[in-house]
């Protein structure tokens, strides 16, 4: 299955620039950053809640936020992509 | 029906900030900032036409992107938000 996930780090406060960096880290283990804060995951529920536990653990709730998109697994034709830099397909072979 | 539309503007070319405040302006005719490039927007088949189009006149296809998920009509289900500034439920009361 799909879900978007979206965050918004204040990275001016103490100790944000770091926040933002291992919740870059934390996606990119499941999928592909599509904008600067969005991030394409392709995860299975026990994936999904690990993720989902590991990005809550590394926010400040108070400042941060995280928005979480379940675009379930017929997520090829819910999205659509205009102009530069098209997205890889990650299920799809890897040509290197 | 909720089309979430998540763009990347090339703001550091020629044009590029404009572009950008064209693209912000016309996603708030129909909806929320969510993230500084991430807009919610709540629109019927008609206005989704017209948002799209209008869109895709301001970007300059070789340097800026549009992404669009499909969120259909369901979507209060399928989004989740965790941690600061929670969203206005734009289709509820408007409390001043």
């Amino acid at each position: 299955m799909m879900v978007l996930v979206s965050y918004d780090v204040a990275v001016t406060s103490p100790g944000g620039a770091a926040r933002l960096r291992k919740i870059a880290k934390e996606c990119q283990n499941y999928g592909q950053r599509v904008q600067y804060s969005v991030f394409e995951c392709i995860l299975d529920p026990a994936q999904w809640m690990r993720l989902k536990n590991n990005l809550e653990k590394i926010i400040d709730r108070e400042q941060d936020s995280l928005r979480y998109y379940h675009l379930g697994s017929n997520y090829k034709r819910k999205v659509e992509h205009i102009g530069a830099k098209p997205s890889l397909d990650m299920e799809g072979p890897m040509i290197v």
